[in-house]
């Protein structure tokens, strides 16, 4: 109730804080008898990792996870799977002068607010380690869903770049920023330098496809796939936006053009997955961490990359926990 | 987990099809002793009704709550509170036809893949009466709530017509369309009309604006204020996106510009809320009943000012919910 | 979270007082396309319907069901299914006596101490009446639950009738008391009579078994089948006791002793369903309506026999929901 | 939904098997600011572990709890709080023959046919090792409630050893077994140690008394305290019956009896707590390690005595979620 679980069949409860021992997660729900392999699970971690891009922060975090439970020689067990990653950089500062430091757009004054209490000496479980948690919980998700399921999050808008559509095959490589086209790795690699440099940060936008995403899951009436996409998306600190299908373009157009194509309705009609496409929209937030401190390693000018995994995790967590609901009704008692 | 109940310590659980024998809600977690008023009620399912506008639907449902359980002269008791609606104007239509009429953006065919079964004399639970349920919650929410909250939501766009900002009062007379300024009335009933006579609809945006909402509620990591309002609005069948304070703008924004206020974020900070205004937009798809049927007086060209009631409900309901979810842990064991 | 809500992925949403309008289920996880028989729910309610036996009460309330969504044309929906049953014979009284009237054993006082309110007409919430919910609910859990299953309740004892074991054959009558073997049916019924001119009630004890329950069944660590099927029945308002397999005897059993035969762990290890058969068994109070009051047509001298329904049906709910429990898990990604 | 966490507003979510890295808990809902004492918890783990009792096993289970989150600078944060303990003292065996060694009573055969595999080398999921979770839990719970809150538990029978009704002052000592009285101390020991020798065990009851529980706690008409309480217990593996009040005495006792005096009822009517002496009793089933393995040092032929913090750590958690269940509603929005 206090908002640390995600997910109903599917969950993962999530736990620890930036400057405590470490980061961790259970994973609940996730079948017995299913492959796993640690390695598939670290290589998901890495792609959030900080520490390999330019213009990205120069922290290496070694993020290594550690299984406590719930698997054994290479199975899932079907008991609850904790994963647990050790925080090893936490600097040390002068953290009192930080105790009344409430940034804008941070969670530094609401969280005195709301418990009476906050640990001063950084974001706390407001901070971005947090989403590990939800990348781990992304691949056993993975695990869950259907083989052929297919989820993939790039950069849509990135300061001047801006990739319309969705790529013909959405297993193309989108570069080290995730932008469609490793060609303009470095452009932007340049960018984002130049806004370190300033001191200075910016917002973006995202899009997620799926593919092949199981039909008729999602439950109205009020955990309609899409709401409960939304919820899913909108739970990730930098989120300030998200629609599906033609989203915000619908707002100008008119009933004889959304219903021109099916398409329009981003895979899902009636809160239910029909089997096509499943196309999500998301606005990004520039971080607020601005100025001189921005100017320090330890800050990305643009977190989208990093969000990538993050923003997929949360759709497959979705997806997945929709899938054993639907799959749980499916009973023939002839 | 069928998706029928919203909420967790205030709670609606909503059932009936649009040509069964009505629409019905259990509120559950209403306080007792709290003042009910069966006037009150009927006004905001007033509001939601059809048939009081030009260009919107010329039915005539009355639409009369019958309270069948927890309130007793005058009071709330406490116990769950049904209220219950007949469907009194479904009207008798060829239905066989229906049967295989699978209609764009719409639950048709998703409810047959989800369920193997649908009721096809009608839209059945994915009809707009469904949304009857809301907007009765909405009212328990209001009492629920501090009395001094706000909730108001309009529309920003509708076809040519737009509004930027947040009114100065937002109690200020909205116009019969929930447009701001009732001085644009006539011009977007004739508007509507055209666009009947043409059988066409229109999309279109609302925002939302919440006042005086207590501080500190919102529940991070996963049940974050902005990511629960999203899941709220987001289940309403005609909202295509959402977002919160300066939302889809933040994509062309840099970390400078977005920090010069706190007023840009929305009134909710690391998901929680921090006490100033709250602003949300949604944009509403066009309905995709177009053609002659859309020409009938059962349809309307635009659903928005039906629509407004239902997510001004969906707010009140989050918020309280969560109002009760921070209050639930004021506890001193002194 | 005001414990109106039972199950998970097959729950009932109860809702009603004694002396409001009536008393209402909504019953949800009901998978689609399921065969629906008034008939066979209206039986199952009249089991539980007072004014049939010798001893038991005299009031002829009608109880009759009323569907108010969920099914079409004999079959379910797979939507919320609402099912209603006015109070048609709440007796007029001189209801302001009874606002300090605090019965012991019963609600009142705590109803005043929880809510600030209550109704004090009647039980309100906690008069026998709502069990109609349950026998609803526990109607549907049979159309979700494998053919096979087999679920009785029975009186294993009554004052001075005891009946020890299980019947050979559980489908066999248990005469009109559910006591096993009709032909107590004359003595049962002239003790009955007998306690109720003296104005007192007896306690009791029921014994219920499953045969062909699912394997497999039951959630560890916490949702052990038998803590929530303890969790069940102890919902009922007259039940005080709950055990399984040998339950009170292994206190004084030895290790050696229990081992002998694993028929004495009563269908359940570990707190999962093994496939035999399962025995549970229950202690039900008496009634606390006793002297002048309890002379008077409409009290039961002994509620049991009108228990035994509601018992078999909290049973069925809890087998029918942790059967679609299980189910959601057996997916196959191969 | 895979029933590894008890709760609602104050919840546990745990984790880890016998023979993995592990055993830890996720403790929700604790207020942030709350006074945290690692030696206090520690103290509570403490009576669970084994090797201090004449006739108890003999391994000596370090179970040092490691505070991984949720607590700074000795205060709870309001964030979720992770637990974990290593285990440290999983014997090699020859675990190959294990592999089909389903024991009566146990979990082995029902955990294959639930999750389709198990971990062989030892109870996993099902081992007494879980229940360290539990007591953590426990500690927390104390936390939340009322300080005056005081629970109990004690031994009402051990083989030839009994205690009927409760002792006046429940804080005195209850000997190293937890029965009531010190003296009894060496005879209870000589008893296990020959029941060992015998390479047998042995069932027994515990009595549970909490004093000054809040008034007004349990949710009817399904969360009735009764009803989560038996839940609660049942849940530990080896609690095989419940009752509250007189319980099982009722079976025999007329409505006369049983109206004399409000205490008959256990502290609960209607559901709910009336503010008396709560009282429990719960059967306790002999395990069913018996024969040579029984003599091994690591066996007990009595588990009773470290069930009792388990016992009393499932009742405060039940209470101090009810508690908090009971204080959200306490809104006055005048």
């Amino acid at each position: 109730m206090r908002g640390n679980t995600f997910g109903k069949l599917l969950s993962i409860t999530s736990f620890g804080e930036s400057h405590g021992p470490g980061i961790g997660v259970v994973v609940d729900g996730v079948p017995g008898n299913l492959d796993f392999s640690l390695e598939d699970l670290q290589k998901e971690l890495d792609r959030r990792a900080p520490g390999k891009l330019k213009g990205t922060t120069a922290r290496n975090e070694a993020d290594r996870a550690k299984i406590l439970s719930g698997v054994f020689d290479g199975k899932t067990l079907g008991s609850p799977i904790a994963v647990f990653i050790e925080n090893t950089n936490q600097r040390s500062q002068d953290y009192d002068k930080l105790k009344q430091d409430f940034r804008p757009g941070h969670a530094d004054e609401t969280t005195m607010l709301k418990y009476g209490i906050r640990d001063h000496r950084g974001g706390g479980r407001s901070s971005g380690r947090e989403t590990i948690a939800r990348v781990i919980g992304g691949y056993f998700a993975s695990l869950v869903l259907p083989k052929e399921v297919n989820c993939r999050a790039f950069i849509s808008k990135l300061g001047p770049y801006e990739f319309k559509g969705v790529p013909n095959n959405i297993n193309d490589d989108f570069g080290k920023y995730s932008f469609p086209g490793s060609e303009s790795d470095d452009e932007i690699g340049n960018y984002l330098e130049k806004l370190k440099k300033d001191g200075d940060s910016i917002g973006g936008r995202v899009r997620v496809v799926v593919e092949d995403c199981p039909k008729g899951i999602g439950e109205p009436s009020f955990d309609k796939l899409k709401a409960d996409l939304a919820k899913a998306v909108m739970s990730i600190g930098a989120v300030v936006s998200f629609s599906y299908g033609l989203g915000e373009e619908m707002a100008n157009m008119s009933g004889k053009e959304v219903s021109q194509s099916r398409d329009n309705f981003g895979g899902i009609e009636g809160g239910i997955s029909n089997g096509r496409q499943i196309v999500l929209n998301l606005t990004i937030k520039p971080t607020t961490t601005i100025g001189e401190k921005a100017k320090e390693g330890r800050h990305d000018p643009c977190i989208i990359p990093r969000a990538i995994p993050v923003i997929e995790s949360m759709v497959k967590l979705t997806l997945a926990d929709h899938y054993l609901r639907q799959n749980a009704y499916q009973v023939s008692n002839d």
